[in-house]
C-alpha cells in the first residue's frame, strides 16, 4: 500500500481535507465529535500531518535543540545529562515537540550547529555546560534564537535569556560543615574544569569556606582524573582526611584508588561526590553525594522554553535546592 | 539586525540568489571560486539555508531519528548508549544531518513517535534495544521508513532491514572458559530482561555452555537488581564462586554487595561485567568486562543508514568481535 494521504483520511472520516487539516493545525474550532472521527481515521491509516509542510505553514519547526560539546568518554561518565534529558522529553512529548540533539567536537562545529538550528530547524535551544563568559550568549543573541540556560547560579540574570538555575554553593557548604563537625580539618576538593560555571561555583565556595585553596585539585570529571588528583593529594606531606569531588565518577575512582592503597573509608579518608549516580548508594561503602534533581530540572527547563517559544518573556527560575544524601563514605552524621 | 536572508548573502558575494541556492542544494555545478565567495559571505552573515524549505524542496528531512523506550534510571545507568550516540553523531555531522531523539514511556507513545517520524520528520531511524519478535519491525515496514537495526545476533537477516550486529555469545563463552580454567565450577549469570535480544542471546549461550540454568538470575540492568540477584545467589545452599553480569552497573553493585558481606573479590567470588564502563577499570578491584566498541558501532550504523537513505539496498553487517578486558575481579589469567 502507498503511504496514506490527507485525502484518504478525509474520505474515511467523511469530512473535507480542509477539516482534517484544521483538526491538526488548530486554526479553526472543530467539534469534539468531528475531531474524534478524524483522529481515529488517521490512527487506523497510520497517517500523521507532514511536519515539514506544517512547520513551514506556521513558521514553526515543532522542535527544540540541544548542542553538546563533549568528548564521548565524558558523555558516558555523566549521569546528570540522560536523566535531565528524560525530564525534558516528558514535557516535549506532551506537546508533540521533537528534540534535535547534536554532539559536537570543537568550537567551529559547535557554532555551525547553533547556526543550522537557528535557520528553521528548531524553535529554541536548551543551553547546558555553561561557561563563565560563555561565547554562546552573544552568538545566540545574534541568531535571535529562543534559549533557556541551565545554570548553577543566577549569573545569567541580565543576559536577556531565561535561566533555570540551582544554587551549587549551598551543598558544598553543607558538606564542609558536616565534615568539620566530624572533626576533619584537612578537607580537599577535586573540582571539574574551571571554565564551567558549576565547577567554578563549587570550587569558589570551597575556597571561601575553607579560607584556602591549598587542597584544591582540578580534574576533568573523568575517572582517570579522579585517580590522578587523589594520588597527588594522598602522597603530599600533609594529606587530607576528607575529599569532596565535583562528580560521583571522580569520587568512585578516588575512593577505589584510596582503598587499593590500604586506606579505610571513612576511617582514614572520608569521601563525598556530586550528582548521586544510580550506582552510588550501592558502592562499598555507599557514597555520600549531592542529589541534583536532574529529572525535575529537565522538566522545568523544557516548560520554560516552550513558554518562551509561545511568546512569554525571559525569566529567571530558581529550582529547589539540592539535597545531600549522607551515606557511610563520610561516616556517621 | 534582522535575520540575514539569501538576498543579503547574494549581495555580499556579488552573485544571484539562484547561485547561492545552487551552492547549497548541489543541483548545478558551481566553480570553486564562486562557492568559496558564497560560503564566506554566508559565514560572515551567520546565514545558513533554511532546512525546512530545503527539506521540502528535495523531499528530505535531513534528519534521522532514534526512539528510546526506557525508564530514566535505566537510561542513566547505561554507558553504551551515550558512546554509541557520539559515534552516530560524528558521521551525521559530516553530512549535515540532524539527530531527532525521542525518549518515550510505554507502547502507545513509542508507536506514535515512529509514526510522527515517518511523516517527514526524519529520513530514517536507528533501532536499538531490539526485542525478540519486535513489534517495531512490522510497524516500520508499514510506515515504509528506512531503518537500521543494531542487533546482537544475525536474527534480522531476512526482515528486509539493514542489520549492524555483533556476536554477543562469543564473549560469554570466553568468560566461562576463562573461569573454568581458573577452577570455577559454580558459575552464575545475572542477565538483563529476557525480551531483549542481547540479554537473551547471552543467557542462552550461558545455559548451553554450562549445560544448566540453575544459577541464572534475571535482572533489569539497574544497580538494585544487581544487588537483589547477588543476594539471592549468595544465600543459596550451594552458592556460586563466580558471577557474570550482563552489564557493569549490576556487576559493580553485586561486587560491592558481596564485599559488604565479607566476600573477598576474587578469592571468594570472581566477578565479570559487560560494556566496560569508563569507571570499571578504576574500581577496587578493577572489574573484568566486555568491551563492546560502542563508538565504532555507532559510526557503522549511521553510515549504513545514510547509505540506505541514498538508495543502497539493506545489508547485514557484522562488526568486529567484542574483546574481554581481564582485570583483577576475576583473578589472574
Amino acid at each position: 500500500m502507498d503511504k496514506p494521504t490527507i485525502a484518504d483520511v478525509a474520505r474515511l472520516a467523511g469530512v473535507t481535507k480542509g477539516t482534517v487539516s484544521h483538526v491538526y493545525n488548530g486554526h479553526r474550532p472543530i467539534s469534539a465529535a468531528t475531531k474524534k472521527k478524524v483522529i481515529s481515521a488517521a490512527l487506523s491509516l497510520d497517517w500523521s500531518p507532514n511536519y515539514n509542510a506544517q512547520a513551514l505553514a506556521v513558521q514553526r519547526a515543532n522542535a527544540v535543540g540541544i548542542v553538546l560539546a563533549r568528548d564521548p568518554s565524558v558523555l558516558a561518565s555523566d549521569t546528570f545529562f540522560p536523566i535531565f534529558l528524560s525530564g525534558v522529553e516528558t514535557v516535549l512529548a506532551k506537546h508533540g515537540v521533537a528534540l534535535v540533539l547534536q554532539v559536537v567536537n570543537g568550537h567551529e562545529m559547535e557554532c555551525e550547529a547553533y547556526r543550522t538550528m537557528a535557520q528553521g530547524r528548531v524553535d529554541g535551544v536548551i543551553v547546558l555546560d555553561l561557561s563563565r563568559n560563555d561565547y554562546r550568549i552573544p552568538l545566540l543573541k545574534k541568531l535571535q534564537l529562543n534559549a533557556v540556560l541551565a545554570d548553577s547560579c543566577n549569573s545569567s540574570k541580565d543576559r536577556g535569556f531565561s535561566n533555570v538555575w540551582v544554587d551549587d554553593r549551598a551543598p558544598i557548604k553543607i558538606l564542609i560543615s558536616h565534615l568539620l563537625e566530624l572533626g576533619h580539618r584537612r578537607i580537599a576538593h577535586v573540582s571539574g574544569p574551571m571554565q564551567y560555571v558549576h565547577s567554578y561555583e563549587r570550587a569558589q565556595c570551597y575556597i571561601e569556606t575553607m579560607g584556602s585553596g591549598e587542597l584544591l585539585r582540578t580534574g576533568d570529571f573523568t575517572a582517570n582524573s579522579g585517580v590522578e588528583c587523589t594520588k597527588d593529594l594522598l602522597s603530599s606531606s600533609n594529606p587530607p582526611t576528607a575529599i569532596i569531588y565535583s562528580n560521583d565518577v571522580m569520587a568512585t575512582a578516588g575512593l577505589s584508588y584510596a582503598q587499593s592503597q590500604g586506606f579505610k573509608i571513612p576511617e582514614d579518608l572520608a569521601v563525598a561526590g556530586f550528582d548521586d549516580d544510580p550506582i552510588s548508594e550501592h558502592l562499598n561503602p555507599p557514597l555520600t553525594s549531592v542529589y541534583t534533581n536532574a529529572f525535575k530540572r529537565g522538566q522545568i527547563t523544557a516548560d520554560r522554553l516552550l513558554a518562551e517559544i509561545n511568546g512569554a518573556l525571559p525569566e529567571s527560575v530558581e529550582t529547589e535546592p539540592s539535597r545531600i544524601r549522607f551515606r557511610a563514605s563520610t561516616g556517621d552524621r
